[in-house]
């Protein structure tokens, strides 16, 4: 085993990428990914979009979508090992393997199997209505996920703590039981993790229907940031910043010099109208390379494919010695 | 696909074989196999047998005794395609598309696992109390198992009826969802399974203790059959058949002319010892060249792993290309 730090993080395949998820998520794991003293492994979880999704073709394209985003922000596919969870096999059984050892007790107390629960009791349903295996033994998967590489950090959001947790539970009953092979992985939180405010103010999200998409031609990019919400002060009066989206939205993107002066601009009264011709010259001038980048692994499939075949390839080479080493230890043997 | 009848029987690789085991299950299908008409799938379920067995070696053991069992008795490997379930990593992946359309209340209504929440209440426990994720989303593993090969027809006991409805169920909601890609299979239902009394004279069952293990050496099988209870009867009174767990056994092995002749004797007054006696030649004379070829196995497994080899080979030949069908249904599909 490596003495680099393993990192692991999940990237969900379903849906289209918006400015929110590239401040908050993607720019900075990419950036995490140079670090030399960790080991990073990425992957687009597309068994998991099984759970949420039952259109095929969404599946197919938002992997498609998502993995050259990834590709286009600039990971750096020699360093990190980029693949997807369907291509690993051993995956699917290590989960079988966990879920031999995984009280059904830790699977009741999921924050996101209890609020399925209340939803159903609330509309006066059968508690259980709706839910199927998948959603229920979701953590098991994770579990096998993340300990199927002996990652030691997995980034998470606070609402994936508590699967983390369960994680390093199934992970020291497993090795209780048959002994030390799995590294009880840490979470890592990120308190001030960017979030981003949507075209009407409140945080950027699918649900609200408030994004920006991220690959927007340059265009409709701009008419996207000309429709944010603004107050209805004129020009020249002075506006406060920290109260203004399309402030914070420029400040996610600005320099320091950049946010002093826009700051400095809004004391002077400038025209909401100019604050988001500049906020969209900035993004854009930040997207433009990457869009291109996009465009063209987008209208060349093959080259994705290709990158995420090189991965599972490296994947493969840590996780199936892993599985054999594992399956010796539950009495899965070859007889003679 | 094949127009024959697909047949598929799962074989728990807990625990040693005994005369029961190879009255009530074995020796029939063996003898089913051989039906021009079908095409017979049997496996060990390994990973079924992680659910109960946390001892690696008896995991190992037992997977080893039981495929030299079959093949002693004369399998035909050349015809029907004997593997080990852990040989075939679709099953697994299956496992999980299948929980992804399985609903959680399915589940719940397990009898086997409601039996376990019960035995918890009766002991004052908590409902979940020791129940593991293996135990409770087991029928979908069993649903993968027959979807894997579109077996047409499963033979089962009663206590698996309800399981052979959940596969059908699971079948049902993924072909709805996704095309339709599974046969839903039916349970053959052998109403006059052959049970044999044990030593005690109750069905013969490990959990009873009252075992007669298969692969007895001659002198130890002469042994245990000396040991089977019998009345006080002397030898000269007329003793009946019909209550005598002897003569059950006996019936069990027997031809009709020799039951028939048994019956006379018993008539008679014949003496249990040499009843006994008689039941001893008889299974001995039907089990000693299985016992040869069993020892021959058990002494140069590596001879097993081959066969089960050449039975992954066969089931994969099925399993991938249903694979890859599937795969591509959900989704999950080539980028490019």
């Amino acid at each position: 085993m490596t003495t680099r730090q393993r990192v692991l993080t999940g990237i969900t395949t379903t849906g289209t990428p918006h400015l929110g998820n590239y401040v908050g998520a993607i720019e900075p794991a990419i950036a995490a990914s140079r670090d030399e003293a960790t080991e990073s492994f990425y992957f687009l979880a597309d068994y998991h979009a099984l759970v949420k999704c039952e259109d095929p073709e969404r599946v197919q394209r938002s992997t498609l979508e998502i993995a050259a985003t990834w590709l286009a922000l600039g990971l750096d596919t020699g360093r990190a090992v980029f693949y997807r969870q369907s291509d690993v096999p051993e995956i699917p059984e290590l989960t079988w393997l966990l879920s031999c050892v995984t009280a059904k007790g830790l699977m009741n107390r999921a924050h996101a199997y209890k609020a399925a629960v209340d939803d159903n009791r609330d509309a006066g349903e059968e508690p259980d209505q709706g839910i199927t295996m998948g959603l229920f033994s979701y953590p098991v998967l994770m579990a096998a996920d993340i300990l199927m590489f002996n990652a030691h950090r997995v980034p998470v959001g606070k609402d994936q703590i508590q699967h983390l947790e369960m994680a390093r539970d199934i992970a020291q009953r497993f090795n209780h039981r048959y002994g030390e092979h799995f590294v009880a992985p840490e979470a890592i939180i990120d308190e001030h993790v960017a979030t981003l405010p949507g075209t009407d103010g409140r945080k950027m999200s699918k649900s609200y229907d408030n994004i920006i998409p991220l690959w927007l031609p340059e265009k409709k990019l701009r008419k996207a940031i000309m429709k944010i919400k603004t107050n209805s002060l004129e020009p020249g009066e002075p506006k406060d910043p920290d109260t203004a989206s399309v402030y914070a939205i420029y400040a996610a993107f600005a320099g320091p010099e950049q946010r002093q002066a826009m700051r400095a601009a809004f004391a002077d009264g400038i025209a909401w109208g100019e604050v988001k011709q500049q906020l969209f010259e900035l993004v854009n001038a930040q997207l433009a390379a990457p869009r291109e980048r996009y465009e063209a692994l987008m209208a060349d499939p093959a080259r994705v494919e290709d990158e995420l075949r090189r991965g599972a390839k490296k994947a493969r080479a840590i996780s199936r010695p892993l599985m054999d080493r594992l399956r010796a230890a539950v009495g899965i043997r070859a007889l003679g």
